[in-house]
């Protein structure tokens, strides 16, 4: 299969149900909408709806039920991005190439979209106009695991870790705390909420959570490799940005060739973990490839 | 009945099940379920999950499976309370007589612990832990419920519109139009979420949606009252704070006199609502009366 054109035709079906859901920019309030659409159709690569619809493929599940949990987590991912950015957090002033969200409307109404796409997730999770197909004790128990991926002991308790770490001479097993909270636990939750929409059985579920933790510290790897190897065009952003603000990496510990090494590992991992899946499974596969070949 | 002995008991049971979920201040990470705990145990009067209770008691459900619903609210509650004192936002250096969450925390901590209260709220809503006696499709109406009233339509869009009003010359119906966001659809959707997970029919929820409509209006009234006769001990915080931040209030509108007049006649058709249900809505009668009766 062509990874390339699977990620466009997957990332332009998530852009148009991102479309045909989010409030328009005229809708009052405006502003606050305008803020939410400018961050969330910056031109993200939609990883995680991604995983989250070839986890359900790989069981054969297809149905359109699936596109608002998909949807849901780009919700996470974008309001995580704009908090991420504020002043007292990251205080970063691009992003995907374009001003942050709080340089162009301000911090106040920064925070409230963020609060706002955090809430819009769990909206579209549980609407009644997206239930066709997808059995209520399903929808509660997806809902329970974009919470417990994003929440405190997730997703917000990595951000509050990696926060901490900065400056500090922290060790290896600490950095790999903070990934697998900040990025790892919301990577994991998009697999894993395919796999329970689609009806996986246990031990399905159990290797896609296995593959899911795998791609999640490769991804992460592959990150900070990329801040240090990529260009301002490639990235959106400075290079060297986790150098400069004194934040531990993996290339600190193992150097660049080592931290690629290691990523290539785990996407072996993760692709071994799909043994007993069939070629349904192929995009995750490539997929997993793909996470450390990209340039941005 | 009595009603301060009412309100305290359910505010104990309120207390005594938050306390029982959420994370002691020793887990990890430590600062941000620190800071949660700060705001989330700071003497709140528990309005909203009492409601909640009050709500479902009026039609006869008693289930253990409504406190976490009942529990949810407060953490919304309580995350918005952080996020509006923000320096980018209200900028309150006070709140309930204690210094605000970012004045002990820090910035970056707040907005965080006001994301994972969000987050948390959703997760007591559709832990497998909380779901004995209700089902799962009313559980995903209860969600739903939750993130339409606290959300871009809802209790933050107000708060945006609330933002925006600051020092202008707004009229009667924009003041309105904010506070039925602001403080009235949370405030609803506590009622009807107590409604929803007691099985109410289609009567009895619009009935008491109404009921919930009139109170959410008395609230902010009274509110908006006590801001300008309240003492500094009372309030917990600086009074005639409207005012100094050229915020119009119902008493800029109809003065003191009359705002009390109109919240009182908001209270009659509240209760007005209430007609067909029998003894068991009593609680929900007497909080009519003690939201416009109170002095903080």
């Amino acid at each position: 299969m062509d990874i390339r054109r699977y990620l466009e035709q997957q990332r332009d079906l998530v852009d148009r149900f991102l479309e045909s859901v989010h409030p328009s920019a005229q809708t009052q309030p405006i502003t606050l909408h305008e803020s939410m659409r400018y961050s969330l159709f910056a031109g993200g690569k939609r990883i995680r709806p991604i995983l989250t619809l070839a986890a359900a493929e790989s069981l054969g599940y297809r149905a359109p039920a699936i596109l608002p949990i998909a949807a849901s987590l780009e919700l996470i991912h974008t309001y995580s991005l704009i908090h991420d950015d504020l002043p007292s957090m990251d205080n970063d002033d691009f992003r995907r190439g374009k001003p942050t969200n709080h340089k162009v409307f301000g911090e106040a109404m920064a925070i409230l979209a963020g609060d706002a796409l955090l809430t819009l997730a769990f909206e579209l999770c549980s609407a009644p106009a997206y239930g066709d197909g997808l059995e209520s004790s399903r929808r509660v128990q997806l809902i329970y695991e974009l919470a417990v991926g994003s929440g405190h002991l997730g997703m917000v308790g990595g951000q509050v870790l990696d926060i901490q770490a900065e400056n500090q001479d922290i060790d290896l097993p600490t950095l790999q705390t903070i990934h697998r909270h900040k990025t790892g636990m919301l990577i994991r939750a998009a697999v894993r909420m395919g796999a329970i929409a689609a009806g996986a059985s246990a031990g399905q579920l159990a290797d896609l959570t296995s593959y899911a933790e795998q791609i999640g510290l490769a991804f992460q790897i592959a990150d900070d490799v990329l801040d240090v190897t990529g260009t301002k065009e490639e990235l959106g952003k400075s290079p060297n940005a986790d150098a400069q603000r004194g934040k531990k990496t993996y290339p600190t510990f193992y150097g660049v060739d080592g931290a690629r090494k290691l990523a290539d590992e785990c996407v072996e991992r993760a692709i071994h973990h799909l043994t007993s899946f069939g070629e349904t499974a192929d995009p995750l596969r490539d997929l997993a490839r793909y996470i450390v070949a990209r340039k941005n």
